[in-house]
């Protein structure tokens, strides 16, 4: 006989409702299925999942299990019907949420996964790089689910302003693309939108990618690595430059997405020449952008 | 001879303007006097500084090391006229990054730092316990500026729903107070207000510890760590119990602030029975906590 | 046509030899395919790869594009014929390394990865709880490959010295299981071998979980939570006798193994009554545990 | 009355003893003095400490409090008479932790803090660079205790190799120093000698410096970045290089050291062109490298 402990469906008596309650750090691998230009591609996600729901002044706890009930079972239902994506896990997580948790108005839903994606050298080689993926969802109950993709990309760039310091310094022959300090840039991406839009994380990667420097890669051999080092010197960029590339790329690329689309464009430089980084952010909505 | 780069000045092809660029991870000791009670407490805090200025869209590049040396000169001074918190001392660097940045409309700051604190476990030994304080400072040009005080605290809890659950599978006689799941808890406060109010980091720690089924300490003789583990039994808690107690001490200690602070309180526990933290957490203004 | 680029086969001007030379932090997604009571199970790791060569001091730089050409194939080779566990597959590497680096007399791999099994709890509802696995190769030309299994568990610990001084202090009838502290337990367990030996990491987990006062699970309905609660604190357990119960298991479990087995057991206790963590440890090789 | 717990004290069923049991993550700030050059420098850290003693097979348990203990003992000691540096305050630690586990045969100590020191910029400005400062001891009963100092130093690589690709691909006119990838590289060095040796961190940092394509600094205006990036050219290494240039430098700067002292040194490059690092090391004792 299990005993009935239902501590948490007693009254609080603070008198405050919480915003957020519920599990952080739940680890989970989903089978995820992409159709990719007309192909289906299956892929693992080893999900870190948080979940939250909000809490009623009136009642003293959330039923914290509920959460690790509703991430199975969406979980399970992907062996069946394959989720399409980590932003649209993290809304199925969200509507289960608000099911299990009927005192609660609104719930919100993050899950981050690494990711591995096939691309190309400067040369041709095939390689396969490492991505972050950040999914999230949040409903209030009786509205439409709202729902975010973020990509995390590690590229490089080259300083332009050093790069014109030392032509000054070393009087150099005009056209000869010259040293500057170069290092690891991580640019990040974080698209906000109603549940019934759709963005392609390998599109949104690949777009990314274009606007360091240069990219960067698992395997360069000789010829490529000298491509890339060319590569980045002859496209100088600031962290400022990386960020405001991305973001006339996504006016671009996404012209079929509404106004209201949040957009968070973010890009540090693990400094070569300084222990500490660099950082430029925009955070502002589509609309915004394009009225600019 | 140096020579005059100004990359960072050319005008920007890119149109956008960006919402914050600048450094992050910038480790500097400080030197911070408080006074409390009347007595002067000086401390060393090693801060690890992020700043930030918005980018207008004529410009190509901020001026990076401006934001090294309004931090130096800040931290510098403070060796004739000590800090007296650090997030006072983030809204001096917030000020020095207004006036370096001429072409800038907003600043933020943000530095962490850990902290020591001497206390006493229940049976009145002396103990020095560690804590992490948050310091942030947000400036508007010819506004005032809005400054925000973090503390982390790592106390214990001790979970109600498996001690009743336990109380009745095991059919404890009434009265006796009963094992449970316990675990660490790390609660966060963060009080957002203008610059001319004032909140004393010793005093929300000690709110705060206050809050947990126990505080937790460094050396515990054995009479000291049974009176914390019978302690935490008898005060039970949920993270919402955490964060709601917390809530409740903050209305009654700071009446004198006003209703436009800004509160996070979050409580976190690393539960012993799962691999997985449970969570709660308040986002709201002190004046809507007097309401509720 | 690629540039001749050979700075790595120039004469190092130092005279000293170098005891490891390589890359660390490849990480790559691999199938593994392990036979467990006669089913094939198959799994995706994803990988976090080091490796290294020594390099003689004639030579001035190590061929590193070599080690990611190595890592690829062995990779790529598991396609059609499945590496069998993660050790395996850094023996594999190991043997890559020193075919392809000719100037080498000994290759270091460690490869770290999540992993996710099956298990139920106390009342027999099935879950899915995740593990780190290590595996290690270490191979010196022209002799037997060494190999290294680890597997790292988190559990749960009850204290049995507070327990008793609670009894104490609180009179508790004779017989009753008392309240003690308890807390999140990682042991993690390091078995080094000849390569023609083989541990099942399923089984290596399910002897390190018998271990602790209790294992932990993601889903816990109430009379389970009860009966992991109940369990931990009738079966309290400080961080050396997490170790010892787990040495006496290992020397039960492991008669075929032979005696120049290396073995480290490893437990530490995130304290919920202290800011710091417990820690116990033993070293030694199975021969010696087995006279001991 | 406290209540006389000695779980520790019984004897342990499992007939094996351990080779370290203790405390890890214990934060204390604690006073040094060195006198440098016949200055006395104060400097307070921050220190995150390890300490472990072995435990017999007969015994139950360590008592982990004796180990806080000894911590706080030594660190209170220092107000009035102050440690000298961070590997001397391991062997304080050590010593006492001999004494208060009586049936201990081995102690085990490790200290890590962050550490600032004053230097200056090739353009001769001032500033400060934070470093990472190691310091054990390991003490066996009735013998002399052996301590090791270490240090972690960030700076810079230029590539070698991707340099000559580039001057072959681009046809460089000799002589001009020519672009390659450069990055953030760690380099650690640590020294194990009786505790009766002493060598000067600040020292150890300064050689260290000198053996990356260039250090790196907090603030650098125009002229100061464009010799940074112009001498890391000039000076181009591999990871491989920064270990050989700093054993030799090592072997020149400790004449008076004997022979059986331990040396690693290792450098970790995070490659701008990759997402993986590139790492060396060379672990041996100076006798061997003065005869090599």
């Amino acid at each position: 006989m299990i005993p009935v402990c239902d501590v948490q469906n007693s009254k609080g008596d603070s008198g405050f409702m919480l915003s957020k309650v519920g599990v952080t750090g739940v680890r989970k691998p989903v089978c995820i299925k992409r159709a990719i230009d007309g192909n289906d591609l299956n892929g693992m996600l080893f999900c870190s999942i948080d979940v939250f729901v909000d809490l009623p002044a009136v009642q003293k706890g959330s039923h914290l299990s509920r959460n690790l009930e509703a991430i199975r079972e969406v979980v399970d239902d992907s062996i069946a019907t394959p989720v399409t994506g980590i932003e649209n896990l993290a809304v199925d997580i969200c509507k289960k949420l608000l099911v299990k948790h009927e005192y609660a108005s609104e719930a919100n839903v993050k899950i981050e996964a690494e990711y591995f994606k096939d691309t190309s050298t400067p040369n041709g080689r095939k390689t396969m790089e490492s991505y972050k993926l950040i999914g999230k969802a949040k409903g209030i109950r009786d509205c439409k689910i709202r729902k975010t993709l973020g990509v995390e990309v590690i590229g490089m760039t080259a300083c332009p302003c050093a790069q014109q310091t030392v032509t000054e310094i070393l009087e150099y022959p005009a056209g000869w693309p010259v040293m500057s300090h170069n290092q690891r840039n991580v640019c990040t991406v974080i698209m906000d939108m109603d549940e019934n839009y759709d963005v392609e994380a390998n599109g949104l990667i690949e777009l990314i990618e274009s606007g360091f420097s240069s990219p960067t890669f698992e395997l360069l051999k000789r010829d490529d690595e000298g491509a890339v080092v060319i590569n980045a010197h002859r496209n100088p960029k600031f962290v400022e430059d990386v960020v405001r590339g991305v973001l006339i790329k996504l006016v671009d690329a996404y012209k079929d997405l509404p106004d209201d689309v949040g957009i968070i464009v973010r890009s540090e430089s693990e400094e070569s020449i300084h222990k500490h980084n660099a950082f430029a952010e925009r955070s502002c909505t589509l609309g915004a952008l394009r009225n600019e």
